[in-house]
């Protein structure tokens, strides 16, 4: 069995991200989104909300699952037996960025194939950190998210919050 | 009455931005200067200080009007009657950066056009954090901001301190 | 009256053109869309085939009007009482191409001043050279071209040619 | 049996081509390489001995083809039966042009997906046109193409030539 | 005696820096090595170990020095009597962020010169915060840097930590 | 003796050239200017005037020598005794393409050092290719090249023409 990871933090998922999943999951057998959850920055949403969004968002694609994971990306690809790690490309992405990660990974696991998919042109300026600053300063970000996740993300902002 | 918004952190303002000010003002009628206060991240200057820097900087330009705002920059246009916002290109622009926020605005609100001027080449390197840093490792700032900028950063930096 | 230039060599003019055309003409009284027609490099349709797409693709537009000039683009533009040139921004521009451009014409013309646009997303990855090579392939590229320039095109492709 | 295209002109084939034929091998049942030979400009090195070079260098992978391909390359993947477009990415890719024609490809033919893998670090910076200068011009190309296609390479160059 | 200043933060030392300083080692009869401690943001390393590290890696090379250094490049560059100042160039460099900051210490000091090297190309995708995110998430980044400076951040990543 | 090369068609020798040049003998005891004279593309001027252009705008350089050279330039950097190439960064550089001819040349020649030195920022956006375009076009090209070069190729242009 074919299995592919698509690693990130999802924080939030994005309509982009989404395009992502459902080729990556018309290429592979099974496709496991392995939300990171390292603590050093503090995320937007907590990972519970976060992979609440994504399994909300992929209960259409039957070969989708989701984890969180801790530590090294290779070592959950190892884990779980996935052989390719998958990246979507946008039209803006830091491709620099991207490059040096592949490439790292590429030195500590020599048989973990990384590969890009492109993005769909609509979604090919959308990113997580546009997602939030929308949300944050109370701006309509319902066509940058997918609709289970845009709930998702109103209960979690609409939680009493302590500062 | 075509009126622009040129929106930013202006932390500080820069001569590129300076620049920038007196392209658009002779391209529209009214030129708003839109200072962003989004409180998520501290800035170096207080708005008041930025604002201030601001006005005296741009005295000389009849047309141009500064004011702070919070949310989101559509709303900000809305409430202005703005139907266009100005951007400057440096060679050294984060294009990546400018087309994400350009492409939500627009998906946010499709009739406010997103204007693109380039600044002059000598302001062409220039940026608030390259200001920000020789500044506060006690740099000669001078050539990098308007005079008036460079006494009111010099204000502030004299200022007793509490950290 | 505020008149804008749009030069290219629209060979042939694409849907992301178009749309920068559209967008010009909502922001200036006038847009004159200049097709260069400098001998050096032969084109894939000659200047009058490309000027008739131009005109029939833009019918619908009262304030364009489209005309063919040799020479610099700085004396079309002085010649025509234009103050602005206007140039598309897509997702893979060649920003260092279009800088270099812009920079010669601000040195030879300091008045005129350079505007760039973005085009929509959906035309953010068109380009001239990807329809020629579709067309001269015989692929369909009806989706890469306004309605109009397709029979323009479809009539130069059918004229019995002499190499 | 899933079918992957990997398309270019290689001319010649590089030690970069190579390490995608490679690595597309493992990730695919068949990997066919598609030569393109649209006449529009003249090669370096016509079809037959970019043909046998890819052929004579692929000996040692059991699931891969080579085959020459006219027109648009969605018409050869279909013919084909593959469901898959791969691209090399190498640090210096002209990231624009492989976006353009991957989006131009996606709108022609939907189903048919782009992918995109990296080639090896020390294999980065190659490209066809740099082997094809240092080769003019009399260097030692030998560590920038396998090691089957620099003997076809030498031959081609050591025909008498008519120009 | 020509002297070239070789700044960072080197936090840690990469095998990229190292081949960088054994470059500039051939080209100037003395490089200094300086390890910027400005206090904004917080290390990985403290500049001790640092330092330590990079000493211990290039006791192979007779004219280099290690100093660190608080203030402005341009005035321990001044102190140091260097004229250079030397970058290096990976293929994933932030091009951007090294123009600007050349610019500025142009603007400030007219006489110093930056020169930008190019690293390895087995070294071109490695950057210190890949050897930080690795280390940090116990992962082997043996590879990645000398092995002197492994030593070293492995005796620090064995402290007790008080967070 | 340090000795350099600086390579390149100088198709014409720009403004920019010049102050590489000059910015380059202040590094090295001797500059060699290594104008390519390899066959392919047909040059806008005959080496002849391009030399002339050099050594014209470069008589207030003691240490500059203006050469042309056929072949690979790792062989003319070995026959005058050379260890560093020069070239110039300017903001709209074509970074993959310098990378690309970089690496291979220190494939070819390990022991050839590629050193980078970036242009005024006044001259960041000029490139021989635009200046050819004004002076065919009739436009004023005196602020972009040399007073020396301006006359030289202006003479070229007067010379009555066979095509």
């Amino acid at each position: 069995m074919r299995i592919a990871i698509y690693p990130g933090s999802f924080d939030p998922l994005t309509r982009g991200h989404l395009d992502v999943i459902e080729r990556a999951a018309r290429q592979y057998d099974k496709v496991i989104i392995g939300v990171g959850i390292n603590g050093s920055k503090k995320p937007f949403m907590p990972a519970e909300f976060r992979l609440r969004a994504i399994v909300a968002s992929t209960v259409h694609i039957a070969n989708v699952e989701t984890e969180s994971f801790e530590g090294l990306l290779i070592h959950f690809a190892r884990d779980k037996g996935a052989k390719v790690i998958v990246r979507g490309l946008r039209a803006t992405s830091d491709f620099d960025y991207e490059f040096q990660i592949a490439m790292a990974n590429r030195r500590l696991s020599p048989d973990l194939e990384t590969i890009f998919l492109m993005t769909k042109w609509e979604h090919s300026f959308l990113s997580s950190s546009v997602v939030r600053e929308v949300a944050l300063l109370g701006g309509d970000f319902s066509s940058f998210v997918p609709e289970a996740t845009h709930s998702i993300i109103s209960e979690f902002l609409s939680l009493p919050r302590i500062n």
